[in-house]
């Protein structure tokens, strides 16, 4: 099952460098779930081909500008391209205040439904459970209430032999049962063993989306074996002080969660507008978890095929 | 006195075939005037070498998403670059709302004074008077409250003439008061008539800005022989209705706008999304107005040199 990520902004706080602040948007069998949505959001889904129409899910991780301020034109223009299904919103509260306010004075009536999930940085909790994919809240230690999101795939049903199944001519009726892990009965009165006719699916993966947060060891329990952990690296750490001050992360930092969360592949993003070029935000991250890549605009990280 | 006007975006509501909602920057004497600020006008600022830093004054002329989207981005990114100095606001007051929620939520206070001055569409009125220009409000007839602004140009002081002050050697203090007309008496009681010492200064230059609006002849009289007029033409004419029913202008209506008013040259902008090019427009609106050009993100128009 498909499960994979393209990042449509990496940069902090202001656009810059060619580099947008944060969005990124994930493709979980072919439905696609927005994560965070900053200002150019939409400019930034045009230049990536990647179709708002095909936007059923959109998470908010907290209500810095940076994460958040281009969700209300992208709603507007799902509204004004003829939307009626609906969107569902995973967000802090306050957000709905923000996007009625705004719609409010705009004199605009969505035309689909906004259906809201609120959020909140108590505990985890389970946001989304679809056939693909469950969502749970990761509480995070930001300035203000900020969670970011684990998304793991559904474990999915077995897969038959299909040399076996048809050399005994099941009928295909029976495939269903023998997914779910049922035995086989011939009209023989056989019984053929469940593992002889088919085979385990591949484990479900999982996928964990840290934005802003000070190195805290209280969410590293939720996100160990992550196979991909997007963390934000907003310094490097000859700024630890700025980032502490901040809420935020070095990049050395971000690998050691990888490190100690023993997560499969590290993904470094919401790089501080001071850095021109990454280079030395990788390096650093690399010299302690060197599987560790950059979030660049446009690249796509496979999780699932 | 430089007086010139760059386009940041041209699209009317969403992002598309690389033209972005509506912005524009004003250089009036080396100081920089924002109209408009769709999402992603920090991105074309970026672009086009619009420095944040230099802009003053910002003019909101309505509160939809395409108009005013890309202003808490900015004035957030002003803030984190370290501005102190103001920034005036010219907007609706309900954008205060808008914005006040949207920084209480983020909790950040600016930390550069961002003075509120409100507008309205009942009558024209002056808000703002500097020793570069006025600016008018001009309203308009769009389906929410909705102001243009116009632009004029301070008058300037007459010009010495050079060689003929010199030639009477008349002391520098006296150039202030030759500039402002007056005449030279010298010490031997002769009489110097002002216009044999200085020339007048060119004609103030006056700039249109008809964001999005019906076409309707009551803002007619005010923009009167503007000498640069922008004019909103969302449609081809053949979309008449349509323009009727959303409250905006086809191409044909801005040039009529132009020939009615006697505008020096008009510029069309905030083009549907339906038009993947835009020479159409253009053709429609030369049929009436020939001097008429299209907004192109990134053209700079030159109202005075």
């Amino acid at each position: 099952m498909k499960f994979e990520v393209t990042i449509l902004g990496s940069s902090s706080a202001t656009p810059i460098f060619n580099r947008n602040p944060t969005a990124q948007v994930l493709n979980i069998n072919e439905k696609l779930y927005l994560v965070d949505c900053a200002e150019g959001t939409q400019q930034q889904m045009l230049r990536f081909d990647v179709k708002a129409s095909r936007i059923d899910y959109i998470f908010i991780s907290h209500l810095h500008g940076d994460h958040y301020l281009g969700l209300v034109g992208l709603l507007s223009s799902m509204h004004l391209n003829g939307r009626k299904k609906p969107v569902k919103l995973f967000c802090p509260p306050a957000l709905k205040e923000i996007i009625d306010l705004q719609l409010k004075y705009s004199e605009t009536t969505l035309h689909y439904p906004l259906e809201y999930v609120f959020t909140s940085d108590e505990k985890p909790m389970v946001i989304l459970d679809n056939q693909d994919v469950t969502v749970e809240t990761i509480p995070l230690d930001h300035r203000i209430t900020t969670t970011g999101f684990l998304f793991r795939q559904k474990k999915r049903q077995r897969k038959l032999i299909k040399e076996k199944v048809e050399e005994l001519g099941i009928p295909v009726p029976y495939y269903t049962s023998l997914k779910k892990g049922r035995d086989y009965e011939a009209p023989d009165g056989t019984i053929y063993k469940n593992d002889t006719l088919t085979i385990d699916s591949d484990a479900p993966k999982s996928y964990a989306y840290c934005s802003d947060t000070l190195y805290n060891p209280r969410y590293f329990a939720q996100i160990a074996y992550s196979d991909l952990l997007y963390h934000e690296a907003t310094f490097l750490n000859d700024m630890l002080d700025r980032a502490a001050i901040t809420h935020h992360t070095t990049a050395l930092q971000a690998a050691e969660v990888a490190l100690k969360t023993n997560a499969g592949k590290l993904i470094i993003g919401h790089f501080s507008a001071r850095y021109k070029t990454l280079n030395e935000l990788l390096d650093e991250a690399q010299s302690v978890f060197p599987n560790t890549e950059l979030a660049i605009e446009g690249k796509t990280f496979v999780i699932s095929e």
